[in-house]
């Protein structure tokens, strides 16, 4: 067999034109959403004041296996996919590892992440619905600008309420976001009730996702054609983002290859989830068995640490109870993070098959991240964002026990994005003066003693 | 015929082995370097101080047609590349045309720029012959980014003197810079001589390339086993960027297409040196005719308004002089303008051939160019450099001629880069806060006055 090439590029008739819906092979469902009201699950329709009827109707569908993708959306993803799958040469001779690493790189486009791929299918979907607005929440800055970017191409107003610690740190995100043409607050903000309520309560805050979430989420509900769109979590984000692993897997076949492991950052599960899904598929139908390893980081530790349980999906408690790893939906991160990963709960989807054993979970500090970061950036000339370089750690780290073992493992991670607005960072890093948070088992206790009480479900 | 995908990238195979060297097919040649001291032509010996021997021996060799990459360079190479050469099917539809757009994105690769294709040779050439240290400068920093990029990967300390108005404009990229371990000065400084003599005559100076490349050479002549290296205008560079020609010219050969008009972006040449390369060959050897457009911000208009001129490369009268379109070594353009190309003189190849009649220039305003980033951007989801987006201004500016006129004209042009560190320059231009400069018939007859005299070939 001909060497390996660096970098594998599927022909555009090699993309995917469906989705996977990794639901429909998974032997046990996640529990229901629970209306917050009513504690009665929650319908389709009860989510069309929120989301726009096709991406309520994905958000519910667990049967439906692969999902066509609309041709105006695959003409979308043509324009910046199919994204790289790279072997790490370099990074396997720095190492001195016989294991053979690949990444999946998503950054190559100017939201600078894996995020386009959903905000694009959920812009197309709205403007189809006729819908004039839309609401989003970003936390380190990709979700706001993929969606921007989408919302600019098919001429939807946006409105993005940013983490306001996020907002601070990276000033060139609210710039990006502007040339997309989007409006963009610091949340918590004084333009919602529920920023409002959080405001009096902790006037310093410096936001957290949840927080942003319960604000665009009541800035949609309250406007007359406008709805929501969130960025990681959902089911229905799950569903697009498995062109990544798609991609992946038929790449991998090109090349006659299998993952061992396969790694993925961790903050909501949007892409994980997305890059395990065929392979995760295998393991549900008993077709191979990879190992498949979620990194969060060690100060937002929502599968390490969190508890499986039913929470709110935002600070504010106005959305539906998911059941998920949560830390409490009024946990908020020290500051001190840096990047995203910093939501309290956890796809519903990759906590039951987490909670079912179908995967791992590892908590990594920030600083071992930006080592690995910097690392990773000298050897294959792409500066990763914060977030993906939580997969580069944990990569290495794997990379260097085969090294021990003498084993050549084939070792897959995802790198979502590029780190070009987290130069802040890189430069606290740098200089010496990052430093790692853990939480407290107070810390987490203090969340946790939040959850919702369920009657009969969750006392 | 099947569709053209929006996308195309070459196999590993099919990506070039060799650099084409330009000056082989050219009938009449550049006029020669001159020693500033005697006025008599450089040889390649006189280059050994400055450069290593193979790149002086790059610099002076018109014979060689083809020149051997080395395999560690086209294996870094393919870590980045190849990059893609993109039909803009958006951008065409937005405007309405029936012109066919084509851009070969170099963008992707953390450097952000195609300067890396060139870093990468240097910087292994410099390592080959055992240099311990090298300097460079940089405009808007790119290149800067690009060589620390190729320095640190080779192991070799580099310092690069940064123009300060963008060192100022851009703090984010002395941070990368400094991820890549590399030494990064403001210039003109306090660090050498030629730093300090210009800082004496105008202290609030926000520099200039030609002052940042007087500085970085005296650091490497006055360093041991130091050497310089330059990221344009030189023959070598023009020979190492070929490399983004002939992908191109291999890429619309699959496709079955040629380009009516090749439009470029120009500082001192190194891209579009580049990009024509191959086209420009088969101009010379009278098998096509495709018309060439080099592209100048309308405040550095070194090819529209400067004169075909003996002038010295840097503001501090150190280097060789070379003959080319020039506005004379003492210009610096304002520094309302955004970005790089902002150097006084051109490439002597580009200008020879401009010269004589193989390609034409435009000179466009940067509020235009910003208008042609933003349209660009939003429907291609690329955010442009600023260098870049002056070719794109013309590509469009030719789509919307052939949408009056009718024509199906192939338009091909560079897309060398992406913006992610001129959020401030987007800024301004979002805020209509941006200006734009125009030097006056003076402003230049001063830059002119400065050129310098030599007995019997410039009085």
């Amino acid at each position: 067999m001909a060497k390996i090439p660096h970098r594998l590029y599927l022909t555009e008739e090699q993309m995917p034109s469906k989705w996977y819906n990794l639901r429909a092979d998974m032997k046990e469902q996640p529990d229901p959403m629970l209306n917050p009201g009513t504690f009665k699950p929650t319908a389709e329709e009860d989510l069309y004041p929120v989301f726009c009827k096709k991406l309520a109707h994905q958000e519910m569908d667990a049967e439906t296996k692969y999902v066509d993708i609309p041709e105006e959306i695959q003409d979308f993803y043509k324009m910046y996919r199919p994204s790289p799958l790279i072997r790490a040469y370099n990074l396997e001779k720095a190492l001195g590892t016989p294991a053979k690493i690949y990444y999946k790189f998503e950054g190559n486009n100017t939201s600078g992440s894996h995020k386009l791929n959903s905000a694009v299918a959920q812009a197309y979907y709205a403007k189809e619905q006729g819908l004039t607005s839309l609401t989003t929440e970003t936390g380190a800055g990709q979700w706001g600008t993929a969606l921007a970017e989408a919302c600019s191409y098919y001429n939807i107003p946006l409105t993005v309420y940013m983490v306001k610690c996020s907002y601070e740190q990276k000033p060139f995100r609210k710039s990006i976001i502007q040339t997309f043409d989007a409006t963009i607050i610091p949340s918590p903000s004084e333009t919602t009730n529920a920023g409002r309520k959080i405001l009096a309560e902790n006037p310093g805050t410096g936001g957290s996702l949840g927080c942003a979430i319960s604000e665009a989420v009541e800035k949609a509900v309250t406007t007359e054609g406008c709805r929501y769109v969130l960025g990681s979590v959902l089911n229905q984000v799950l569903l697009h983002q498995s062109v990544i692993g798609l991609e992946t897997k038929t790449a991998m076949e090109i090349l006659g290859e299998y993952p061992d492991i396969i790694i993925g950052c961790a903050g909501g599960g949007s892409n994980l989830g997305g890059l395990i899904a065929p392979f995760m598929q295998d393991k549900l139908l008993g077709k191979a068995d990879p190992r498949i390893i979620a990194v969060e980081p060690a100060s937002c530790p929502s599968l390490t640490r969190g508890k499986y349980a039913y929470d709110f999906c935002d600070t504010g408690k106005v959305t539906p109870m998911a059941r998920m790893y949560t830390l409490g939906s009024s946990f908020i991160p020290s500051a001190n993070h840096a990047g995203g990963l910093r939501y309290h709960g956890m796809s519903p989807i990759l906590s039951k098959l987490y909670h079912d054993g179908y995967m791992e979970a590892v908590a990594v500090e920030q600083t071992k991240v930006f080592e690995a970061a910097c690392l990773f950036a000298k050897q294959e000339t792409i500066l990763p964002a914060p977030e993906s370089s939580h997969a580069i750690r944990t990569a290495i780290d794997e990379a260097l026990k085969c090294k021990e073992t003498g084993e050549s493992k084939t070792i897959l991670f995802g790198l979502t994005g590029t780190g070009y607005f987290d130069m802040m960072a890189y430069n606290a890093y740098l200089e010496g003066k990052m430093t790692d948070y853990i939480p407290t088992d107070e810390d987490l206790e203090m969340g946790f003693s939040q959850l919702p009480k369920i009657p009969g479900i969750q006392e």
